[in-house]
């Protein structure tokens, strides 16, 4: 392990928020004009002095000692306490919240970047925090007075902690087929008895707070089936005394961890199997709307998965830094064509440069993403112009699906090229790639599994919206082409932009064609191939940014920056002619309905 | 886990080995002459059932209980006393060699489906019987009569085990640098003082047999350095007393072990340090000629590469089968434009079809590679006529480091496949897959990692014999396509491998003009794009093949196995119109040269 690891590197991350996304610019809205670089600068740097100090040396004994289940209650690892300490003091719940509720209203760009150093030190520990944070948010955004006063401010301030609680064993992705009910209390409105089992429920008990609270998905008695009938319920495991959210002191709810899941990573926080009312007595109160539960639980969702992708990007750029690390300082071989002489380091070597510019090329490009998508989301929240809002909206929409798959499925494949630069140490688990591949591989699977993202990205985001965010996202990669031909250095990247610019719009319509005849099997069945190329090419838009932004920095000379401004030219060079170079074929799959695995019988496999 | 898993299922590889490589051909070899179908089904029988019966049962104990170091001595799990009487009773040590050593002289087509179906059940429990079985094949080809009595005879019986000990601590990859040195001992000719440390020894030590011979490569005091300076030693751990090779009484040889890896995988075969010689009492033998080390392991490097290719097969059709029996029972959804009703089989949903297939296409187009593979292998160890062998040799040559390759990259895409099928449950440790996938991922690594291979391919294999095996694989894929025109059925097929064979063909000439003029870097820089693009190829040209077979069995319309034949000519379809498809991008790269990793400063990472 190399020491020295910075996990993510500010000098990237500062890049990215100001010479490539002019962060800045978000303060001109209302909502963030009380801050200034500086309180930013303050914020990351104590987020990345955090994850380096505190929570990356747990990183490794908090995989090697995972929770436990023990007499029905979960021991977590004993250092949660204390990490958990410092998480609430560097204000990560509320970071992105109005002061209002106690929140330092940062930009959720300047937050989820916060998030992105924080889950490069320990995605666990810092996974209790994402779920808290979106619980909480969810009260706040839907709850009476009474529930923020009593759960909301407790969540905010770190004193409970807070769950999502959706999957049931039997339902798995389809939450249309769950079947927690939810049964008045007479005299007591609001007030439900929950009966149930969820199954997958992160940080769903632990010893270091006293409670912990479940935002449940459940079904009143008599609502319809299907997505329709469902809604949403603040459930605490501990509850005030008889239920009454005026008494001060606790009591258990009925609230019982049925099974602890052994995850193959994220082994700080622990996965459970819980069960809701075994002797019909645990208390659920009501959120919001009867109904409108899904729709609600898709603000955490949102949230959660857009923090997916932060943890799959922080997770491939630690990975990343530790075999750029490894790489410079192993010797072995000699330069091709070279005879005799002492071993290198296998930097030199042109396969091993090609697994650091692919990582470097994912990560940053990941980075940059998560700062693009994150801002839309504060122009969506925060803009006074209506206008802008619906824009912001449509493109986050847009983004957000494809910000999580892409970091979970780019971010496990860069991952285990870290590995493969380890060579045979890599194999070990005396060397940490191996634990943060584990970590990655869960990525694709959790808040909608990239089959999920890929149907939602174009079902609902790009054809039942009649394909207006792609309009907007075409305006947006325009603009940038349009500065890149300004610059007049690099055609190669802008051209090649606006051909898969074409493509991906040409693509979308021959699909919307073909839903709108009723064709949805043909239609959807490349939708993991569409998410694929939409990625790439919205990969590509970044990184074509990026190399606009190193551009202008070269023009200018600012001295000593030359490697690296270079280095990003060149990684966008290497995205573009290798990766968005592959929109073709794809674009060739989704348009054919290529019909293979529709048309192979069941009993061919 | 289902406990149904066939692992390998033997339909399939009868359906290769006999409608698509007509192995019975190999019996008209006088070596193979005394076979026949019975014979060889026998064999593969046993396997089976020993793979099912003995190896899987404990496939997943032997992980929870890796080997440990106590004391300076390996303790392995304690069933692999019985698991290798298992081993050795099925003859699979010495299943490929002649009669005069004891084997049964089967073809490398058949003992490799052997080992096929063995590593399915447990990788790590067959990886002693390859490394055993390789190493007396060295003592075998290169020995003296003694050395075989001593040693070969005692290992082919399994009363000694085998290992390869090639790489050290500072050279890895890079074996010109080893540093361990021989001594000639005064006075008995062969014998030296062996003194140096070796990393990653697997099988290195244990518990279960009684004595660990290494074969140890080393250089002599004096002889010079670089490979050309490299022997080739026998090296047991235990030695007959007084280094007397006619005693019988055995005696400790100086051999320690170091350090025991902690690997992520394979945890029932422990991979170590060795140390030679830490009281300069360490003796070794001299096999064959002096100088010539490297050539001679290259005969056991090359049969283990083939096996890691089967190794790689294997696992990945361990986990297809466990995905597919799990998405065919696994309710969940609906299928896409269905309203209400209960919930469907995932098998159903269209991207788990997507999945499925893409694992079935890798797993029998890598058990088709393996055969074909072998089968080449078998020419050209046992055709009489000069000329088919020295065909042989050079379609082997160039096989060997694609099937390795193929085989570890896309099995491990294939086996993340099957983990991702069974959802938030195949991240679990209750479930297999992951355990798989930890297994697999040593296959890119190990025997030469993939940018090892495809330097061997492009460089050596290609470009050093001047492009003449690319003209003779040419021939062998032009005869299936011919097939293929006759059949008339699958016309897009054959035209596909028509262009994409021209293609590889028109970019291999490119590259060797390339090395002709010198530009070694620029030729060799993109050979892992040059081998994927070569094995999309390769496998293409089997998936060919094999539709080929499944036609002619429609066309013969053979009652009942309907669903099975059109299975295959689906998976055909989807492999050369998915990956063989990414061919014009991957030749694009090669041929440019793409230098963006190349000419990024080392400062710009």
């Amino acid at each position: 392990m190399s020491s020295a690891n910075p996990l993510v590197r500010e000098r990237d991350v500062d890049f990215l928020l100001h010479e490539v996304h002019d962060v800045m610019r978000l303060c001109q809205l209302p909502a963030f004009a009380h801050h200034d670089r500086e309180t930013f600068d303050l914020f990351l740097e104590s987020a990345a002095r955090l994850a380096r100090e505190r929570l990356f040396p747990l990183f490794k004994a908090m995989d090697e000692a995972p929770a436990v289940l023990e007499g029905g209650r979960v021991r977590v690892h004993p250092a949660m306490d204390e990490l958990w300490g410092h998480l609430c003091e560097l204000g990560i719940l509320s970071a992105g919240r109005p002061e209002a509720v106690g929140g330092a209203e940062l930009p959720s760009a300047i937050a989820t970047m916060g998030y992105l150093y924080l889950m490069a030190g320990n995605g666990a520990a810092v996974g209790y925090a994402l779920l808290t944070s979106g619980a909480a948010h969810l009260i706040e955004s839907f709850g009476d007075e009474t529930l923020r006063r009593v759960f909301m401010e407790r969540m905010y301030a770190g004193e409970w902690t807070g769950t999502m609680a959706l999957t049931e064993p039997q339902a798995g992705s389809s939450l249309g087929d769950l079947t927690t009910r939810a049964t008045p209390v007479a005299g007591r409105e609001g007030v439900y008895r929950i009966q149930g089992s969820k199954i997958f429920i992160s940080g769903g008990d632990h010893d270091f707070r006293e409670n912990v609270v479940h935002l449940v998905l459940a079904r009143r008695l008599g609502d319809s089936p299907g997505t329709r009938g469902i809604s949403l319920f603040v459930v605490p495991r501990r509850r005030p005394v008889g239920g009454d959210l005026e008494a001060s002191e606790l009591e258990d709810n009925d609230v019982a961890t049925s099974q602890l899941v052994h995850k193959i990573g994220w082994r700080g926080l622990p996965s459970l199997g819980l069960s809701f009312g075994e002797v019909d007595d645990c208390l659920g109160w009501l959120l919001g709307q009867p109904g409108h539960g899904l729709s609600y639980m898709f603000q955490m969702m949102n949230e959660a998965r857009l923090l997916v992708g932060a943890n799959a990007v922080a997770t491939a750029s630690a990975a990343f830094h530790e075999s750029l690390a490894y790489a410079r300082e192993r010797l072995q071989g000699r330069p091709l064509g070279a005879r005799g002489g002492a071993p290198t380091p296998i930097v030199a070597h042109a396969d091993v440069r090609r697994m650091l510019l692919r990582q470097k090329a994912i990560v940053e490009g990941g980075i940059s993403l998560l700062i693009e998508t994150a801002a839309q989301a504060d122009l969506a929240a925060a803009s006074p112009v209506a206008e802008e809002r619906e824009r912001a909206r449509l493109l986050l929409d847009l983004l957000t699906p494809v910000t999580k798959t892409f970091a979970a499925e780019r971010g496990f494949e860069s991952t285990s090229l870290a590995l493969q630069i380890h060579g045979g140490y890599g194999y070990s688990s005396e060397y940490l790639p191996e634990l943060w591949l584990r970590e990655q591989r869960l990525n694709s699977i959790h808040e909608g599994t990239t089959g999920i993202q890929s149907l939602d990205l174009l079902g609902r985001k790009v054809v039942a919206s009649g394909g207006r965010p792609l309009l907007l996202l075409r305006e947006e990669i325009d603009a940038d082409v349009a500065a890149c031909r300004a610059l007049a250095a690099d055609d190669e990247l802008a051209d090649a932009l606006v051909v898969e610019s074409d493509r991906m719009i040409d693509l979308t319509q021959r699909l919307g064609a073909r839903g709108l005849a009723g064709e949805v099997t043909a239609m959807l069945a490349h939708s993991v191939d569409y998410l694929t190329l939409v990625a790439n090419l919205i990969i590509g838009w970044q990184w074509l940014r990026i190399a606009n932004a190193a551009r202008r920095g070269l023009v200018a000379g600012k001295g000593g920056d030359d490697e690296f401004l270079r280095g990003k030219i060149e990684a966008a060079r290497y995205w573009i002619r290798t990766e968005l170079a592959d929109n073709a074929r794809l674009a060739r799959l989704c348009a054919d309905a290529e019909p293979s695995f529709v048309e192979i019988p069941d009993g061919g496999f």
